[in-house]
């Protein structure tokens, strides 16, 4: 079964998007999404970084599913989006990046990039629950990836 | 023709809303979104506030549709919201106000009150363009509108 | 809390909606069922519907939450809408009503009332599945419902 | 800039879809398309189909945008949906072809599969209509495309 792929920093560069993006995903605007002012409804991009984030999530390996360690209840304590341009029907790669980590949360930055420039900012807090509600800290070997991966900024004390 | 209105200050404070709420609609929400961790998905607050928005706009006379005054392009410039609390099946209100305008923008604050608590926050900046694209300035009588109604602050200058 | 509750048939006459429908509810298009076409997108009419569909169940009692009886999945099998003239920005009017229960499943007719006539038509074929993905019969009390509320017509073996 | 295409008759059955099906797309449901039920919600099909039917005119090249001919304002008379699979989270193929073309109309048949088998299928009845409303013949080269590429029976009449 064919599958889309997420794009890393050398496909994200060939396909102009500048560092630090270094994890994308492509898409197409959907017919659907398109308002009545003619151009991607502002709602849209929530969703498209939600799904991205989702995907971003799984790839860096958040829980080793292999192991008995429980799974993280996953939410958002707050999202942003900046609209710099307009957006028609049009090939889009949105971006994802872990800029800050603390205990247990962590904050993403998004870009939305099309017809050549970049269209749409974002960003989102992401934090992680134990099934009782509780906060749990971030795994280390996520950690570990995401300084790896994203040179994620660790604020504040790790415990 | 039955039809759905907006609340006025009365009206919300009957329904245990503090000031300075003076403008929100109640509505319930919709199975359809409530996402796989079992709550209303973050998405669905940014619908709910434009949704708002827009009937804000439309009530507080954005345009006076008798005149032959150009009508603006409503568009938004950032959008953000807080995630409090989590929110299930319930019947909710989400309110609006214009905390501060400027000449051809303005910033509007918004609610999410259910189960007797503030569920979500949000804002929005809100950008009226000419039909050439270029920035147009709020109307008089959209600005004197909120000035009366929401104590909207006038900032930097008017012209 | 306000809330927002079902229309009967005596509201619903009074608001010119004819026999046979029962059980409705208002509401008003939101900006962003709005598509490019300028009218309200094929698609929020099912989200509607399936809306309309949610609380109809529960306040059919689909099941009697103080008894211990197993709580039924509820899974559409089929969906179906004809669209007979175009909705723009306005308030409606959604009415649903149960045409035949079978054994384990039954077929809702969905109206869309609006600006003084019907916009779109539905139905949707609806399984109620228990939680190891075997049918469920509908229970009792519902059956009872269906037939004095709606005239539900029971077709085949009950059993 | 990276962009996403359509499979054609090859590489679906490279995918193992069978024939009739000749125009796919592959995508992967967003965490946002599943509801409290814990699959993909009976909706987001619908909009999966309308995304492929919008890409798929465009494929077939409903108008000659080089030509001066009147640009159809293509609608849905009616859309259906057959559930007969769960879907969770997974990469998916989406297909359409048009069974039958009349004088201003045309049905198209959709299908889903992932997971190596068929979940949904669905139906659409599409008009085209002039800017005034009234029906628009189907554009004889567009009516060529259908026959060459999908075997689309004429029923009725042709002009």
């Amino acid at each position: 079964m064919t599958f889309l792929t997420a794009l890393d920093a050398p496909a994200l560069r060939a396909a102009g998007i500048p560092e630090p993006w270094s994890y994308g995903r492509a898409d197409k605007v959907r017919f659907g999404e398109i308002d009545a002012l003619g151009h991607v409804n502002n709602v849209a991009y929530f969703r498209w970084f939600e799904t991205l984030r989702v995907n971003y999530l799984q790839d860096y390996g958040v829980h080793d599913y292999t192991s008995d360690a429980p799974r993280p209840r996953i939410v958002v304590k707050q999202v942003t989006a900046e609209y710099h341009a307009e957006l028609m029907m049009a090939d889009y790669i949105a971006c994802a990046r872990t800029v800050e980590m603390r205990r247990t949360s962590f904050t993403q930055h998004y870009a939305l990039f099309a017809d050549g420039g970049l269209k749409t900012t974002g960003s989102a807090v992401v934090v992680f629950l134990n099934e009782d509600g509780s906060k749990m800290p971030l795994p280390d070997t996520f950690r570990e990836t995401l300084l790896k991966r994203d040179s994620t900024i660790q604020a504040g004390p790790q415990t």
